[in-house]
């Protein structure tokens, strides 16, 4: 039996994947785009193109697949899927047997699912039995380890952290609610706060001629970037993402009592402008017990989370055969 | 061995219990005054004698007790209590194996996670795997379970429903925070929404007299009262309860995806008054598949969930010997 399993991870650009042994080592690594925006068929074609690039001259027969969106493990379906143009109730797992042979056994999970259970696995939090994590990227993905198993819910739905709701007068999330987590703490969130705070008012900032022409996807760093250097609109943006984040953690803590909440994603990069906001935040607000029980933590295994918590997963059915 | 358990129920004004089978059939049941707050060697002088009474003329090994506080389940350990005067850190397991004698097995849960267990065991959710419970009363509990296990968290400290966050600006709550869901839908909560209400505003409501010389704890079901006659302001206060409870809702189910959401309590005898509030807010705000999937129920048990929770704990901790 070949001792490797392969483990990618499905974003709205990239598709990004490894090669990946049983101790969590990223053996080979790859990455393409994904070209979700041109639809599933496109994708389909793109990941049946890597895993049979990644796995030239191995014989490799199990595939962790993380995927943003709303998936049904179980059945192998994409159920719902935001960033794959025209894609639900897509059974991937079963176009992908077939299109990639018998003897080849895929699993496909929510991707901040795969990213917290790569943490758990080989990650920060791989001596603790119950965690939290969260992702702050486009949106915030959350994922739920309880007594060393991921908990998806009744219908796979399970670990939607940032779709709680923080204000229920709040800002407009895209999922129709108000005042989600998403909403504020999210490189959306800081996008909406940058436009209008520079909109309602005539403050100083430097942001007014740096954003000015950026790129949306650009905005989080530059309003990082510009609070480093002291400006004090930006540090104010950090400052509600802190918040935000602090009120939804003391919440988790108080429902679920876990060992350690782990913060990933590409905002996160911004850690030193947040975190010392939101701890103070969410110690305030939390039982004192549960919240020193647990550490708050940035992930440690970056973008390579959601690959190696999609490998482990390979290896868990493998085992199960 | 023996067939019948005891399943008791620990109240900040009445200790409450039953002879209980493995049915869940409760043969024989007692209430005593619990005199908690008289302290604790009190309380288990009550208790010990209740157990003595209940049991006779039956040989009872095991015995469940649901006690109101953060209770150590594993060390059998009283961590904290704010009803029960000046008890922490309290090993009642110990305490009772030696008034009880060496053959007698203990096991202590949170009063609101006994009452999930009830529920689940023989109640409403008798059928499902995964189930909220939440308790409105004096103040408002909460307990989890989830693949037919009550989670309890790292240190027992979990299910703390009452303690989300709902409204970050809201009123203080007893525990020390601000817009927990405790200060928008507990008997306590809807006290101060009243004397708010009539303090600061010059409306015209029935419940201006009757509540003048109320006994605060009657203050619900007087608020109920005039709401079911018409009474606009009482109207309000079981809207705004039915609103909070609505918001909290729906950030659980987006959470964890469960089965069945369980509302029990005294305070939920006004179902009809907020219900559909409740249901409307969740829906308006938690993502559709799992809203849809989720049934929101109250509980079967009245009274007895807590007892009956305790007493299958005590039927577990019997098949574990």
């Amino acid at each position: 039996m070949a001792e490797k399993v392969i483990g990618i991870d499905i974003g709205g650009t990239n598709l990004r994947g490894g090669l990946v042994d049983s101790q969590g080592n990223i053996i080979k690594r790859m990455k393409i785009l994904s070209e979700a925006d041109k639809g599933i068929d496109k994708l389909i074609d793109n990941l049946v193109g890597f895993i049979k690039d990644i796995s030239q001259g191995e014989k490799v027969y199990d595939i962790g697949i993380g995927i943003p969106g709303i998936i049904d493990s179980k059945d192998g379906i994409i159920t719902e899927a935001p960033n794959i143009l025209n894609v639900s109730d897509y059974p991937i797992r079963s176009v992908l047997d077939e299109k990639l042979g018998g003897d080849i056994n895929v699993v496909i999970e929510n991707d901040a699912n795969s990213a917290a259970l790569g943490e758990w696995w080989i990650g920060v939090s791989k001596n603790v039995n119950s965690m939290l994590m969260i992702t702050m990227g486009t949106g915030i993905g959350g994922g739920i380890v309880l007594d060393d198993k991921l908990w998806t819910g009744v219908s796979g739905m399970a670990g939607e952290i940032g779709h709680m709701t923080i204000y229920p007068d709040g800002a407009k999330c895209n999922c129709g609610n108000y005042g989600c987590l998403e909403s504020y703490a999210s490189a959306t969130a800081i996008r909406r706060m940058v436009h209008e705070g520079l909109e309602n008012q005539s403050f100083v900032t430097s942001l007014r001629e740096s954003v000015k022409d950026a790129h949306m996807e650009d905005i989080p760093l530059i309003v990082m970037e510009a609070a480093s250097a002291g400006d004090e609109f930006s540090l104010s943006v950090w400052h509600q993402v802190g918040v935000a984040l602090g009120i939804g953690i003391a919440s988790l803590i108080n429902l679920l009592n876990v060992e350690m909440v782990v913060i990933g994603g590409g905002v996160s990069n911004a850690w030193d402008l947040f975190i010392d906001t939101t701890y103070s935040e969410a110690k305030k607000r939390a039982f004192h017990a549960p919240i020193e029980r647990a550490s708050i933590e940035r992930g440690s295994l970056k973008d390579d989370a959601g690959i190696l918590g999609a490998s482990y997963l390979a290896f868990q059915i493998r085992s199960q055969k």
